[in-house]
């Protein structure tokens, strides 16, 4: 990508051209670098609020967003989607299914992207994060990240969101099940779906756990309420608006919602540093790794951790006698 | 944790003591430096033969490892089973659902162990992989992984394995969800599990989307197969692992277990590396991180590259100027 073409790209993007995002998160989701690059060519950083939607697969999350976006869109809000897909570790790609049920939003006030959990260089919450500042300069209200929300890296993400909202459905199970896939004490606000198929037994099995993490509730002064919708019907999709500015009424007083930010920043400022080392590490180190050393691991593996130290010695001593 | 003590545990663990190995992987969970201090005591490597077991919840994972197992076991074999739970992110700690299932397995010749996704310190392949050194030099000949494989350390994790499986169920929802969830394309063999509730359908559906996947068989020679299993009755399990068995010979005469063992060997002593700067940057750099860095920040975004960049310069300069 020359440098002029990247100039002209922000000139289309300032101007609120929608093809210019899309080839801008292109561009920021396959290169780390560039984040830094562009942001240069902006000086008012916005604040959008930033909703986690996570669940595991099957519960509607798609339908659940796509009313949530229509109705805040119709409220005027500026609303940018990032749907992580767990990605197919094979092809490297994101599957479309999400993208296909989107199509029916509104296509002036929504703008809807998915990312590979896997295709992020440079990892997921780093993409996310870069994404969340472009959608911000872009003029978006409210970013919306959604994500399966099963392992590491997908739960880091939703760590960037002010409101997490979680998604369950009844009959996924039984309740071990359900508490396993659902991560139900990381949300803010729980949201049973599909509540025509019966929502009121497992709302009242959350309230129950509720009740149990007072701890949790100790420590922030929010009390998660339990929502249930019918993202196919609308049903409840008011209500669960309403709590989301309930939530965010209730960390803004509180000074939470400015900690979030803060600390969303520092995390972000330790992950880049983190990434440059690393990349320095891949350059300058591992080429140099001798075929003894590996031999040395293939013949017996228990090696690996003295072998490991004796390179990371070698970084320092070679860093102090380089000329630069 | 004192030497005298790690080495009392070490002397117990040779016994074929299970609390010793209950212990020392309870201690490796928690410290990632300890393992190079365990493997010292030792000097025959083994090599297990790894299977990873992946699966949205709610396939009957559990039920399947615990047959397999069982039937592995009656055959003479040891088998250490590492199974990975999707954690609560609140309280760090992993859901027992799954061992209480487990509990009905010969004590003798299988060991289990739950593992939270989140509660690995240094990540979950670090740890799964000292593990299953752990369980090798317990004298294990087969290690099961199980997760629900849904997020990138949870894959990276399956590639420590020599033969994936990927179970499914009939029902899931469509297939586009089944395809989400699944991580078909990452399995050695595909699992259609609960197949008295219909698994024909899903098996053929599979079995179409492998005729698509040409370039994978063309790599290794491998056309995954499908086995339908019932977990609950054990139909189908001998098929599994003779499949399973089929594939480890594949792989052998290929010399691809070779390739798999050396570069999951690579993989470890780069990740070690990696760890070990990152502990050096958490210790000499984040504490030093000025005020007016953060500040300067937090007034505007979009500095957070440029400030990352200049702390990366100073680390450099800072390393060339410290004696030791």
């Amino acid at each position: 990508m020359r440098t002029d073409n990247l100039e002209e790209l922000i000139a289309k993007f300032k101007q609120k051209d929608r093809r210019a995002l899309a080839r801008l998160i292109s561009l920021i989701e396959n290169d780390p670098e560039l984040a830094g690059k562009v942001f240069k060519h902006f000086n008012k950083p916005n604040d959008a609020y930033i909703i986690g939607i996570t669940g595991p697969p099957g519960v509607g999350k798609s339908t659940l967003i796509n009313q949530l976006a229509q109705k805040l869109a119709e409220e005027g809000k500026r609303i940018g989607i990032i749907s992580i897909d767990p990605s197919s570790p094979f092809s490297g790609g994101a599957f479309l299914g999400d993208r296909i049920r989107m199509s029916g939003l509104q296509q002036d006030k929504i703008f809807m992207r998915s990312m590979a959990s896997r295709g992020a260089v440079g990892g997921l919450s780093r993409a996310t994060f870069d994404i969340c500042l472009l959608y911000e300069a872009f003029g978006m209200d409210i970013v919306i990240v959604e994500t399966v929300g099963a392992g590491q890296s997908e739960v880091e993400v939703l760590h960037l969101a002010d409101t997490i909202l979680v998604i369950n459905v009844p009959g996924l199970g039984d309740s071990i099940q359900c508490q396993k896939a659902g991560i139900i004490e990381i949300g803010d606000i729980l949201v049973v779906n599909k509540k025509d198929l019966g929502g009121e037994e497992i709302a009242v099995q959350l309230d129950l756990i509720l009740d149990d993490a007072v701890m949790y509730i100790g420590q922030t002064g929010w009390r998660p309420p339990v929502v249930q919708t019918n993202s196919i019907s609308g049903e409840g999709i008011d209500e669960l608006i309403e709590e989301i500015w309930n939530h965010k009424e209730h960390i803004e007083l509180a000074g939470i919602l400015e900690q979030k930010r803060q600390k969303r920043l520092k995390d972000k400022l330790i992950a880049l540093i983190q990434f440059k080392i690393l990349n320095y590490v891949m350059q300058h180190i591992y080429p140099t790794i001798e075929k003894t050393k590996l031999n040395n691991i293939y013949e017996n593996k228990y090696n690996v951790y003295d072998v490991a130290q004796s390179i990371y010695n070698d970084f320092f001593s070679q860093l102090k006698g380089r000329e630069s």
